[in-house]
This record gives C-alpha cells, sequence and structure tokens, in this order.
C-alpha cells in the first residue's frame, strides 16, 4: 500500500501520517517518508525551495526542482520500499505539484501531469488522505509550530499571501473530486484523535488478517 | 547574438568564452554567464549537481535540476539581456544536457528535447562554439586546473569513467553535424590564441559596423 498525506500548510496532515505511521507499526513493516526532501539529495533540493530568501524563483524553475526531489525520492526510497511488501506513507505527493504549481501559481496543468508521471516512474497512490482546512486555520496553526520550532523566518510558501493558499486550498478540492475513489477527503479543522480514527477505518481493509487470538 | 560555448572538461571552451568577453567587450554591450550556476538560486542548485559527495543522484533527478537551472537563468538573465539588445555568451546551454544526460547517461532524448525547449522558453543559441578535444588532454587539463584552484575533491563529472566523457565528445559532434550551420566545431587542442582568432572571425560579421577612421 502507498499511501499519501495532502492538503494546506497546517492542515495536520503531517500529524496524521505520524500516527498512522505508529498504528500501523504494529501490524505491517511501514515506512513514512515526505517530500521534498525524502532523501538526502532531496533535503539539499529542499533547502532551496523553502529558502525565504529565494523570492525571485521562477515558477517553472520551482517546478523542475519539485520533479527531481520526487525522482530521486521514488526511485531511492519509495519504490525500493513497496518492492520488499512494505507499506510506504508519503506526506505529499505529485498532487501536491498540482495544487501548488498548478492551481495555485498557474503553470500549465498539462505538463505538470507529464513532469509527474515521468518523476514518479508512474508509481500512482492507492489511496490518498486530503485533510481540507479553512486557510486561516492551517495558517495560524502553520505560525504556531514555526514559533515552537524557534524558526526565525517563515518558510517561502507560508509567505505567499492568502489568495495563494485559498487556491491550494481549492485546488485540491477539485483534484478528490476527479478521483474520489483514491482520495479520501477529511474535514481538518476536527480533532486529530477522530481524524486517526477515521483515517485508520480507511486503510483497515487492506490489512493483512490477523490471527490474534481464539475468535479468529 | 546569443552565442554558446560547448565540449567536454578541459577543452578551453571557458578560457574562449572569456577572451571573446573581453574583445566584444570594446564593441558591443556583452555578457558572459555559464550553466549550471548562471544565478543565485542556480548555484545553489550547481553545488548539489557538481558536490561529488552525491554519488547516487538519479540520471532523471540530474536532468530536472538541470533544466531547474536553466529556466531560472534563461528568464532572470539571458532573455533580460537579450531584449536590452546585449550580446549574450553562455559556457554550456541546452547542447550540454543532451551530451552529457542524453548521449552519455542514456536519458531519452525526446524528452531532453522536450524538457530544454521548455526551460529555454524556445530560445535558440545563434552561434554555437565546440571546441573539440580528445578526452585525455580535457581531463588532464581540468586535473590541472583543480590543483591550481586548491579544490581536494574533484567535481562529480570529473569522477566519471574515461568512456563517459568519450560518449560526451561523440554526443556534441552527433549534435555539431545535424545542425552544421549554427555549430563552429574548432580543435581544443589547438593554442589559444589561434582558438581566439578562428571564433572572432565567426562573430566578427555580426558586429554593427564601425566608423573608426578615415578609411571607412
Amino acid at each position: 500500500m502507498f499511501i499519501t498525506f495532502e492538503g494546506i500548510e497546517g492542515c495536520g496532515k503531517s500529524t496524521q501520517a505520524r500516527l498512522l505511521l505508529e498504528r500501523l507499526n504494529r501490524m505491517v513493516r511501514v515506512i513514512l517518508t515526505s517530500e521534498p526532501g525524502g532523501t538526502g539529495i532531496g533535503k539539499q533540493i529542499r533547502a532551496i525551495l523553502l529558502d525565504s530568501s529565494n523570492k525571485g524563483m521562477e515558477a517553472l524553475a520551482e517546478l523542475f526542482l519539485y520533479e527531481a526531489d520526487r525522482a530521486q525520492h521514488v526511485r531511492e526510497v519509495i519504490k525500493p520500499a513497496l518492492a520488499k511488501g512494505w507499506w510506504v506513507l508519503c506526506d505529499r505527493f505529485c498532487d501536491a505539484t498540482l495544487a501548488y504549481q498548478g492551481f495555485a501559481r498557474g503553470q500549465d496543468m498539462e505538463l505538470i501531469r507529464f513532469l509527474n508521471e515521468k518523476a514518479s516512474y508512474g508509481l500512482k497512490p492507492d489511496l490518498t488522505v486530503l485533510l481540507d482546512c479553512p486557510v486561516e486555520i492551517g495558517l495560524q496553526r502553520a505560525l504556531k509550530r514555526d514559533k515552537l520550532n524557534f524558526m526565525e523566518h517563515r518558510a517561502r510558501f507560508e509567505q505567499e499571501p492568502e489568495e495563494f493558499h485559498q487556491a491550494v486550498r481549492q485546488g485540491y478540492l477539485r483534484l478528490a473530486e476527479t478521483e474520489p475513489d483514491r482520495f479520501l477527503v477529511l474535514d481538518g479543522s476536527l480533532d486529530k484523535d477522530t481524524l486517526a480514527r477515521r483515517v485508520f477505518e480507511a486503510v483497515e481493509p487492506y490489512l493483512p488478517l490477523r490471527n490474534t487470538g481464539p475468535e479468529s
């Protein structure tokens, strides 16, 4: 199983990915990874992408950097893990590029789909959890998290205007509409235990049957 | 005029680009730039590409990084300069990606042509100077230059086996064959003053006519 988590900044996806990891850990071999920055080379690419002093970055350069990170990540981490039969949870994947660089930055969607296909070597998530939440709530949470982490500068994306994040949110919802079978859309403003239960219920049918007691 | 310089490591292209710059400087507005690393963001990308500790870099990730560097470079530096009527000399451009990532790394040539077209926003050099030289001579020069610069580690590409550089060289020659009007192929093992004269002769017809004396 390859499960991705998507949503705007501060929607709670990283928390939910971690909670699912903890729960699945007792049942299957599973790893949690993320984009950008899921590899050593990816961390170097991520540093460029999130550096808020890189203000003049061209949208197309940004797009290529994400795809470079993805190509490295899929071949170095995700595909080898799946080939061993492990579960892979991934915090952001191809949909994020469509939502951010496509819907919000206005880059050509067909180009992004083409590059996503190349960079992911055709790999598609079996399930994508989209945590939808109002932009104000997400950005407030992201800001709080940055303060807790003693980050002096907000990452480049968090400095984008509210309209940008609104476009990302709407873009994600559009993507979910076109592939309802793959997407599980949840209300990210719900409390985290409720969300964790809903996410687990969605993946439970895919777990191997366990012989854990006399009732089985 | 947009003039690019191409060739294997140590072929002398950077020297020739600089010599042409010095000569043209007295006649036209001209800049010399290079790929990868012709912009601030590009320098960060270049550091990833040339870092010899990034051994496990996927060929496709490498290709996307070059295209990211190019998209930034064309929009931030090359196109604005050409729009002002300046001459632009560029040390490596799209042909390098075809020679290195295509002919030598075996990445799909059609994909590279497509990405080159996107990243360069359709810009093509008016003239490409290819300095062809035997691999042994080029690598010896590159090694000597690294020592002079007190570089302790050779860049990632210089660590490639000789076959790799042979494939780059043959790739460049193939590209020149298919576009003889654009390419000026020179023997990079000639002395640098002879080469500089040959390069200047090729660009001279494009210089604006000058009224410099009674004979004009």
